[in-house]
């Protein structure tokens, strides 16, 4: 018997990566997808390059919680708080996709989202799902909130450093550059097409909501407050998500003895490849993996470290991510569903 | 009577943009071409969205200046020393697009660009050709070394920072985006389109030879040694370079008290645009123009301040800003065939 | 004196592109622009790549008549009748960039529009602005409807083919494919980057508004009804049309003969240029400029006539084109802001 | 215990989709690669996306006909001639992927291809590895050529047509539009990056060595001998083909049974997929996946028949197909590693 699984607001992007992905999972059913936009409709009519006729559903609480095991929410950031209340009071297990959850300390989250928490209370028991930090957790959770793609190559990418103690933590300074898929299916003008086809740019400087969940995250694993700077960029690609972490060292170490701490630290770990000495991230060779490359490098004319990660936003930066998730909570094999190579060109 | 004018390389792409805004250009003339790969053929048929029909030549020194009143090297790095030095000889003024010229300390040269300087001497005579900084200088020269287009983001963005003193100079870390044209015409596997659309990375990560061109700069701006971490990116774009100059600050400032500065040091600059409040550059904007634009926020929580800058690496980030030097030497209007406005879309 | 010029509907691509074009035009300047979206705003924040200060209007035919010699009228197709009649009955010249006024038949009109012609007896008055067909006529027209952007390319590449009688013309198959800008500015799903990135598609196969249109001018050019077979498609590139017409020969002709009565028809064209023998348009070649490429192959062994053509479709197609009209109209030379040569790479 | 396979090229961009596809293959092992670029090294160093690790070989036919049950050649044209010869005499099954066994007809491959055909008796041997068409011959067959990228959509969008004696076989006409990634992964100007990224052009016009292969198979399929006019064009996206057919009906037709004729032709096909009335095929629908959906118009104004057909052109116009061949040679389930929906965005 199959796991039945529900995705709440399944035409957004992530909600498709999950209908992806989850179609080809050996152990799990779709049982029902809900769309507010076009709900009456069948799949295969909206997005047409599925082949499964499903009907999609206006999302009625009640009526999904009946149908799932196991239930993904892909809602807009601020409207997830209550479908997770009622779906955890229905006794479902659910991954929230949405910003809603992440934040523990519930003053963050009104500061930065610019909306009061209604259930603060959740924040609680809710779980951060990111599986190479919380794994345990994650297993015997009921209720995972699952990263954003920007702290996703984050933390991978600074967590062992941090951990080994090798850097200023008063210090750090990241950016990323992100593909356009990142930003949703809102239609808006700046995603025209030709509004932002070749072109490069930064944006919501030093406001970006994903701050205080890296912040949050960087913190807990090094056990002290810390402060980043972090500085998002958006390309004109599809797909992908490029950090680059630059660090001050507090001692000397060569990029070797770096590359082996990293390796060391992600030794078991299925989706993080550290790169050889000399090789660097490139988005294009995880495109469509929920995989997490990393290299770094030790610039020893300043005594900095910087490590690069590079991701597939809509997968180990959302969708694949939350399957890795839901493997975990529904006891299956991690990497069910998630295998797979990039495509390359 | 119109000035002379001839390209040495000119059908990489410095070259074609030379060509490009020299036929706009009401007060020269391009009285010769050459080309080492297509020598003996003629422009038109070389490079067919060129209407002109000149005849490619090789590059014979005496035979180029005798024809010339100024002459653009654009030849690859470490090729460039030679051809400088006799066209001095023949008494031409000069601009060279390589980076053979630009660092003033020889040992510095030979250490980040790997091979021996050939003429010491004459990098007292050349004049780094950001107009911005060196106006005066540049009227009254005639060896020019145009600056590269990372260090033309990086140095415009910067400079009113540090004349100001606003900012920490031992903690400066840059970012820096670059569109693939950046990288010249030549025909290796990693520029075959299909292995870099859709494609985020960094690359050179601490060995940029841009990194001792951007040091050199910052420090004589500020009169002290400064080193910087510059970390260069490539996407899959046509054109554009996007820097983010990340500082911290030693005094409590608002962003508007930092944007004021900056409109005040580039008052009556015609190629700088300090854009408004909130408003933040995009390369789409300047494509296609010798336009710089620069805006900043002051980060209140870190007390850090962003600045961003982008620019057409192929306009402003060398052959614009090339002819905006030729219009100086040769004491013609500054903006001269460079005014025009960027393509969008 | 400089002639005072209007823009209706500013804000739109083909608005912004005639602002870029006028703005290097030494004898017109911009009196007033209108945009329904953004009216009272400043056109520099709202298109900040734009550096003039202007202020954005509400359209209100009484003002703008006032204020100008010449009115291009940039509205959505079905919008633009009465704003033509009212400018006209102000005395004003008008070129509609719209396809309210280019087919002469108004029950045409009415089956491929799907709306009722308001002004037919304005449709006799309106001449169809291809200058290299009636140049003359445009001279002395008081409105000028300006061409559709695949019409443009498809008429220039069929009219010597036709004038020479050496096709079929009960066998004419057109295939276009052309950039995403040629859809306009609208915001809806289908437009948005990370649905149309990447992708090629036809669309509105045998219903496309353009086909009257093109059937109209190819009728008048040989004198008897034609019907065409034209296929748009759609790529996710910012600008460029390319155009492939396949025709029967009629009798037998080599490729050199066809150029030569293609360099023929077009000899004093300076926005048409016939390519050499085995060269073809690229999109590339004619990005920014308001040039149309040509180039033709006999296939012998079918006895067909390939002729393929490039524009960009928001010069040439649009914008470009309207301005060529203009200087005819106001007798200006006809090159005037629409030398340069297109941007490589 | 697992079929052995081996792959003759494997780094160019079909090599690289076969290891791709053949990972998630259950019932087979990759036993050896060869390359001739970079043999001696290890696959993940050459392309690090993949995961494994296999010594890349020289291509000694011996070595490789004892390590396997059947070997894909992935060799340039002309260059398969000599190995396929090879490893049949030493009893292997060959799927050959360049052109050299398409054409059945010897003298034609001399004239289309420019080379003497060195093992012309091997024509009559191998099978057209056109499932849709061939399936029982590819069953029973020890040596398959793998349909080309064009030809794969030209062909299964005409073949119902044909069939059904619709339309006049001496009037088609056929325009197909193809990514960059078809070209190969060789290193010339013209594909580099900034050379062809937003561009659109039309290419070998009349001489294409795919036109005498799809003239051979539709005079097949209506048992006429067929010409057809084919003009294909390049476009700045990384993979997929749209190729429209242009048909004159014989008889009047409604669209809707014209669709009708279609899915009853493919009936049981699980890689066709006929699109519903008014919905057309787009290649970003298709990307990654092996599927060729098609759609079709009656344009009732012209009595003409409109077929649209998009593939991914690595897929099922290349390597996804060569391993449904290999399936249906082995007596695997045809669909075997070839599940999976294409990636949106």
């Amino acid at each position: 018997m199959k796991y039945k699984i529900s995705i709440v607001g399944s035409t957004g992007y992530t909600g498709m990566e999950l209908i992806r992905i989850l179609l080809r999972h050996p152990y799990v059913e779709i049982s029902s997808l809900t769309s507010e936009s076009y709900s009456g409709l069948r799949l295969n009519k909206v997005l047409p390059f599925f082949n499964i006729d499903i009907q999609l559903e206006k999302f009625v609480p009640e009526n999904i919680a009946k149908k799932s095991d196991l239930v993904f929410l892909c809602l807009p950031h601020t409207e997830s708080m209550q479908p997770v209340f009622k779906m955890l009071k229905f006794g479902k297990k659910i991954i929230d996709l949405s910003g809603d959850f992440r934040l523990k300390d519930k003053t963050l989250y009104e500061e930065w989202y610019g909306v009061k928490h209604k259930y603060p209370d959740l924040l609680k028991e809710s779980v951060y799902g990111l599986p190479e930090i919380y794994r345990d957790k994650i297993k015997n959770a009921r209720f995972v909130t699952n990263p954003g793609c920007y702290p996703t190559s984050v933390i991978l990418g600074a967590a062992p450093a941090l951990k080994a103690k090798l850097v200023d933590i008063k210090d750090i300074v990241i950016n990323s550059i992100s593909g356009v898929s990142g930003a949703g299916r809102k239609v808006v003008t700046q995603y025209h097409f030709s509004e932002i086809h070749e072109d490069i740019k930064a944006y919501k400087i030093g406001i970006h909501q994903h701050i205080p969940e890296i912040e949050q995250e960087l913190s807990n694993i090094c056990g002290k407050k810390i402060k980043v700077s972090f500085i998002p960029h958006l390309v004109s690609v599809n797909r992908g998500i490029l950090t680059t972490l630059n660090f001050k060292l507090i001692k000397r170490i060569s990029t070797e003895e770096c590359l082996n701490i990293y390796k060391k630290f992600y030794l078991n770990e299925k989706f993080v490849r550290i790169l050889p000495l000399n090789s660097y991230p490139e988005t294009k060779y995880v495109f469509g993996t929920n995989l997490c490359d990393i290299s770094l490098k030790v610039d020893e004319r300043l005594n900095r470290l910087i490590v690069i990660s590079a991701i597939d936003n809509l997968v180990k930066g959302a969708s694949g991510q939350a399957i890795q998730n839901m493997n975990l909570m529904l006891n299956l094999p991690e990497e069910t569903a998630l295998e797979g190579i990039g495509m390359m060109p």
